[in-house]
């Protein structure tokens, strides 16, 4: 068995370990962070148990850390009693980025690991597999229940030969989105295996595994090995390595072979992830920003060798250069050794440990700027600006570019820098509050922007609707329900955040909505991006009640069925092209038809049926005709 | 002479220094900040010189550093190039907040700053003669006019004995202000004498004279010896060093003495700088958020103290904790020496070295939520949080309370941490651009939310308008223009900004003024705060023509003089009372009456005639017929 199997084997509920077909698989350990979270306790307390029943649950505050407002304060308190009153660890505010301080303190090689955000598979650098979700999925896993997917199909990545100099983990991920796509991974776990993985440590491992998000991938993971246990061991948790190799000869789905020594410095230009060229064919283009941190590169490596880099020089005129280590662990470090003087030293500003820039939450460019980012996502208007223009890069890339003031290779700077692992990291866990023992009956303490839940009915027999708006191929969730530091404030409140749904596509949208609810039609890989569950919960508020398009993101559609929304195929791609926005759409006989997979949908403009198929399992219809799944879970009791 | 006397004498252009004459100044320095920069600069353009034509122009970037959307970035670079085109330094965002980073590069002993920011008083704590003004003011100083101040009261401040342990430079501006109140320093200047003043270094002297914004007065200023001497020369400036004393038997207008041994850690409660009781009174309330920093107590001695307290202990868990350092010198201090390190094992979220929670920009409290803060004011909802309580403490205590998660008495904490200056601080300039040579024609850079500016009307013969807000005594220019993240994004867009005016007050203020104008109606001390001149600008843009107030705070009244809306006095209080918010009132033969001081305002409801009087000098009137200081100084080039 290839490692995948071997994991989903050990932790198989129900199923069959068959590319496609529907698992169910035991949750270990949990993840949220503060801006799915507060909806995920919400979601948990419906579901009515006192307290969670998985091996580890940690809730995590990184990404509303600016507190512009009096929201994210109400929601980090009502986070915290939640901890406390449901069992759950408590990272505190400035702890760090939750998949970083994961990786540290709580990635076990082996385990299973269910995250209420998209890049939960940064815990796949050290052999755990480590999914991302919606909220509600996170909160049944709490529960106890286990998580059901279709069992992905496996491609063994083949890493051969060592990086070249000034190449870096961010590179090879970089490689694998030019090569494969934001699609690429759909319904995939990327393994990674081959002589080259020796090369990389467990932060660098986790910057590819984290950045898998991008190709659409159930996860990506690589084996437990020495380097694993000397990560661990360097974390003072030697005890909880165990190791994890494929067998030899496992066989999987597909292979990609990667020689590092031929890779050169890569880089994603707007506004794709998988838009990726070599630095050197875009370099000499003036930069107005550098942000080096997120959860993909913020590790005490990652920040070494920017401060090697950056040591004794200036930042350029002409560039910002915002620093956010990943972690409390990551700034003790560089505070006592003297790197963070260095960066200070170099005009980096530096911003508390969290998500910030990444995901819109302060440091928006200038009007028109280009910005290059060590983060994962480059969407238009992520950054907070809406003609901004986000190019991601590895850390070696954003340093020698935020002297330059230009996109530079960084193997202009010639002789690479010399980084090494610490024998053992700071480890201090004082800003973890574990939970109290059980039995104290303890507050949900909530602010007035924390709304109860919508809920959705159980699945009409008839739907019919406006179209309301059709979109191209790869809408991310930022498209959907975007996010930044005003929006992402009113993640507590769906009615007021619904009014932002598709604002930057159509700012309409929202208000034309609450009219009569409608149907969105998109194209392919529909909701690709965050796991915020948001991008199903407000438009079940504004009452959309399908979604038809050429395909669905993993976690987006599970979403849209965990709140009662149906997500629809096309089964002639053809027929997109038939439908206008503002065309009135007929779905009838829906029992019948969902069960045998025979639903059309009718056009009441120009007459036609298009056959459209849906990828739903069984279970999944249940939850539709539920009415979504909290009341199933809760039937199901 | 005293050293108020000596300063402004050799700096006097025009005018007797008798108290309450107008005296015009010549200006040395000046400095803005991003917030109040913008305009300034504007302002400064449109008065047609290519060039300033002070000793030295700083320009700061402090305020607006979370750029939550692309304003702040557009700003930053705009003040960039204005820096550039009208030879002004550049001190680069993260640099660190203006008052801290122009006390430790630029202050110098004997001179005069003007300053876009009421908080510019700091530089007094090395002798200066440092005040705030609005940002046309500075501009106009730029221009190298010289600056008008009716000439103040001189308040000898005499500090006797030496400072308790744990009784910190916070605790004796604190005294001050409880003694003298919020309104104690209108029309003054307070200077320090003693014996008590050699136990404070020049940061703690800042510290007093930056907080002497609180008491209203025109600002206030220590003498200059040798603790400013090795100050200076620790900052590798002894060449700026002169000794300045006041002469042996100085009179002085007041004599206020403070036994500093008698003193005890102090605490401003909600919701006014001036409502201070001892900390032990108040010891033992719940604490929420402990934030330390802001331009009063974010030096290198302040943070080392905290740092000391902090060393190997943890916040506690219901209190969330941040820092900001006050500049990129203190920072790389602290980084080099350990001590950023403890406050980070602490717990403590480090923030960039800004104003930020001082001024509502990030980490908004709670609902309902506890404060305690170092910096300077506590006005209702500055926080960002309408609904918290904001007091003020010294870094002892703030650090003591963070700890116990309760207000604390920091002589609790038994032995006082000892914390020497440095030798010689960690000098290094290279984030504050210089000037480049003249000659080059450099453009200014402007994104679209920089709008331009509102022009008023020369002054008309009759004044009619609507009573459209009636307010009470120590409205704050926060009440007026509040601040805040995405209230000050658009400092540089008025008519964007203007919708905003009194919306803490009264949500309706704004489109009610906007349809036809109208007046304001204030009690005591109108305009007391921050020295933005969008608290006129604005209401110039909605239409007020005049305020008529039964005092005004300096700044604000020279602000609403220098955007021609009329501030009136009542020559008898009661006529206040008179008034109801929806009144009609007239004002006629302003020329004449303005010249003779005759002018009386007629309630068109009561029919009653209330005679008022104006502090405006000969100049100001002048400025109002122009039609605000700008078409006054083109008139007069």
């Amino acid at each position: 068995m290839n490692i995948t199997q071997k994991i989903l084997s050990s932790h198989l509920v129900e199923g069959n370990m068959i590319p496609g077909e529907e698992i169910a698989v035991r949750i270990d350990q949990t993840l949220t962070q503060d801006a799915t979270g507060t909806m995920a306790y919400l979601e948990f307390e419906a579901i009515g148990l006192p307290r969670v029943r998985t091996e580890l649950s940690v809730s995590y505050v990184d990404h509303n850390t600016l507190q512009v407002g009096f929201e994210n304060a109400d929601d980090h308190r009502f986070l915290q009693s939640a901890a406390a009153r449901f069992g759950v660890y408590f990272s505190r505010m400035g702890n760090g980025i939750c998949h970083q301080v994961h990786l540290e303190r709580f990635g076990k090689p082996g385990k299973t690991l269910l995250g209420s955000d998209s890049h939960t598979p940064t815990c796949g650098g050290l052999g755990m597999l480590a999914i991302g979700a919606g909220g509600l999925d996170v909160a049944t896993a709490m529960a106890g229940y286990p998580f059901y997917v279709k069992m992905p199909g496996v491609v063994n990545i083949r890493l051969h030969g060592r990086p070249a100099p000034w190449v870096a983990a961010k590179d090879i991920i970089l490689e694998v989105l030019r090569r494969l796509s934001v699609k690429g991974g759909l319904g995939k776990v990327m393994e990674y295996t081959g002589e080259g993985i020796a090369y990389l440590s467990v932060p660098e491992r986790a910057t590819i595994t984290n950045m898998g998000a991008e190709l659409g991938a159930t996860t990506s993971v690589f084996p437990s090995d020495e380097v694993t246990r000397r990560f661990l061991a360097a974390q003072g948790r030697e005890q909880d390595f165990v190791k994890l190799l494929p067998d030899p000869g496992a066989e999987y789905d597909e292979v990609v072979d990667i020689d590092l020594s031929a890779l050169e410095p890569l880089i994603a230009l707007p506004h794709m992830p998988d838009n990726v060229v070599k630095v050197s064919e875009v370099a000499g283009r003036r930069v107005n920003q550098v942000f080096i941190g997120s959860c993909t590169n913020s590790s005490y490596t990652d920040l070494m060798k920017v401060a090697a880099i950056l040591k004794g020089k200036i930042v350029h005129p002409g560039v910002s250069l915002v620093i956010a280590p990943g972690s409390r662990q990551v700034l003790t470090a560089l505070a006592s050794n003297g790197a963070l003087a260095d960066l200070v030293g170099a005009g980096a500003r530096i911003l508390e440990c969290a998500c910030g820039p990444c995901v819109g939450v302060g440091q928006s460019p200038p009007s028109g700027g280009i910005s290059l980012r060590t983060s994962n996502r480059n969407f238009e208007g992520r950054s907070g600006t809406a003609d901004a223009e986000i190019y991601l890069v590895s850390c070696e890339t954003a340093a020698a570019s935020a002297l330059a003031g230009v996109i530079t290779d960084p193997r202009d700077l010639g002789e690479p820098v010399q980084v090494s692992m610490p024998e053992r990291f700071p480890v201090d866990d004082r800003m973890i509050i574990p939970p109290p023992e059980p039995g104290a009956d303890l507050p949900l303490v909530m602010g007035p922007n924390i709304k109860p839940l919508p809920v959705a009915a159980p699945l009409a027999e008839q739907i019919e609707g406006e179209v309301l708006l059709k979109v191209g191929d790869n809408i991310t969730t930022d498209h959907i329900m975007p996010a930044g530091a005003k929006i992402l404030a009113l993640r507590s409140n769906i009615p007021a955040i619904s009014m932002h749904v598709f604002s930057r596509v159509d700012p309409t949208f929202a208000e034309r909505a609450l009219v009569a609810g409608g149907i969105v039609v998109g194209g392919l890989n529909y909701g690709q991006g965050s796991s915020r569950e948001h991008a199903a919960l407000a438009p079940l508020f504004l009452g959309i009640k399908a979604v038809l398009a050429k395909s669905f993101a993993r976690i987006h559609m599970q979403n849209l069925v965990n709140f009662g929304l149906l997500p629809l195929v096309f089964a002639n791609e053809a027929d997109y092209d038939d439908i206008r926005q503002g065309d009135r759409l007929v779905i009838e006989g829906l029992r019948e038809n969902l069960a045998a997979n025979t639903v059309r949908v009718r056009n009441t403009r120009s007459g036609k049926v298009y056959p459209v198929k849906h990828t739903l399992s069984g279970r999944q219809i249940d939850i539709l005709m539920a009415g979504g799944l909290l009341k199933y879970v809760k039937q199901n009791v």
